[in-house]
């Protein structure tokens, strides 16, 4: 088969596996399972060395510190308070064990920061190129996980911080959203929310869809990150729209907790912007009317 | 640095993580956290094309099946019930989409038999080799999950099904001891286990050390299996506590419980062999007083 995307692979694992424990399954940022009278979340990210960064541009500490990051964002997008994560390392045999070590601290280093326990994993060296995954659990909010399937017609779309050009060097630093998620469900009614990996345009795509509302986006509102106006200047909200690897939240509440967090304008000290809303339509379109064609970037598999 | 192994590697990080909310740490087949009134037991293993398996000589559902199974084999060495796993694949581009689909049959048959749910995980292609990793959540036990701490000077060494020669197929097919695990925590008491991945000598090495103990193992009553009986003859013994990837469980209990569970010679329907006593000493050794030299299966990080 060619060009099946990794979406379709997605949709092809969702009609087939077994998930009669889960109170979630598969299909938002993290999977939630019943245990006790707790609810447990569960998410799992691999970087590829080549795929997803190249050792002579970055280094070792800042893959590790990402590895951690991109989960806790999961996390993040689910407003679930991470809690324990494990490694599993695929080393190159040269030069591994100096390789394993600078990736460790890099994901001790946040992993501080956040109080999430490193629990363990596997490592294993080989002829191939540096693997990283890391899988990790969270506890749900009392309130309950937010999906990206609870946003209703009217609802304003917010997303935190600037977005755009993260490639430059973001992607490696971003600060995983985690507090900001626990406050927006704790004092906001957030009803959807994703973390923005793949793009503004494709990311509020999925909460579009999972919950059957359009969407309307105001242009001259998307706030752009400081790189991708001196990259593309007047362009650049394409790259806020297009550009993956922000790592921001884009989340959706009614009108009137919208308004009250608009008038605040932050939330844990992250500037948050409303850009849009949420409509009884179709797809996502810009607040002229045109429809906004940008997919965001869309992963492959042949 | 050169020739470090990956259990000093273990160590490395060990001495290191931040473990704070963890009830067992690092070191164990899988470390454990508290959630509310819950124990949850965590734990992840990667399967590398060209170092655990070839796809040459062995179905893409066989390594589906096997990255999970050896995931449920940690699960039943601390005695835990598996709830649910996710899943990382890294997919060669040519013909990615196809070895996806059956890697991830073999696992839904599998996690079917065991009722676990698959919650997810993250799909990429890429120029590299295949990867799989799989990361497992279960719940402890309510006496508590079996450590390999807890063997005492006395205790009566005991494992599941026979040994050696896995490589022949057995490592591809083996079925995981959990129903055997949970039965061995509720009705016998059982100190500390481990499953057998890296060979008898190697990983008894691992209780006998973490419990401050020594081991006398009987030769002549090591439950050897066919296959390395027909490859070995009179030798075999050695594939037996050599030979790595037999995913046994070795356990031990108490004499009395030892006693009893010695005279039923199974456990849920699998034959249990006692082949050894813990001792006051340390190390391993045989039954005529000879120490055991042999290492099982050391994995080099360059």
């Amino acid at each position: 088969m060619k060009n099946m995307s990794e979406f379709d692979f997605i949709k092809w694992i969702q009609g087939r596996a077994p998930g009669g424990r889960l109170t979630l399954g598969i299909g938002d940022d993290a999977a939630e399972l019943a245990l006790g009278r707790e609810r447990l979340v569960f998410a799992a990210d691999m970087l590829l060395e080549g795929r997803h960064f190249d050792l002579a541009q970055c280094e070792p500490r800042l893959v590790g510190r990402k590895a951690l990051a991109v989960n806790l964002s999961d996390m993040a997008a689910m407003a679930a308070e991470p809690l324990a994560f494990v490694v599993s390392l695929a080393l190159p045999r040269d030069g591994g064990r100096r390789l394993g070590e600078e990736l460790t601290n890099g994901m001790i280093e946040l992993a501080e920061t956040f109080d999430v326990a490193l629990a363990g994993g596997d490592t294993t060296s080989w002829d191939g190129p540096l693997v990283v995954n890391v899988a990790i659990v969270g506890r749900s909010p009392e309130k309950g996980a937010v999906t990206r399937s609870g946003a209703r017609p009217g609802d304003w779309i917010f997303v935190t911080g600037r977005l755009g050009g993260s490639l430059a060097g973001h992607h490696l630093r971003f600060a995983p959203r985690v507090k900001e998620a626990l406050l927006l469900r704790e004092d906001f009614d957030v009803r959807a929310m994703i973390d923005l990996s793949d793009g503004l345009a494709s990311d509020l795509r999925h909460i579009s869809e999972a919950s059957r509302c359009g969407a309307v986006l105001r242009r001259a509102a998307l706030p752009v990150s400081e790189v991708a106006l001196s990259q593309h200047g007047d362009e650049a909200w394409r790259a806020a729209l297009g550009d993956g690897e922000d790592f921001e939240l884009c989340f959706a509440l009614p009108p009137d907790a919208g308004r009250r967090l608009a008038a605040r304008g932050e939330i844990g000290g992250t500037p948050v912007t409303h850009v849009g809303q949420m409509t009884e339509g179709k797809g996502l379109q810009w607040d002229d009317g045109s429809d906004i064609t940008e997919t965001g970037f869309v992963h492959d598999l042949r």
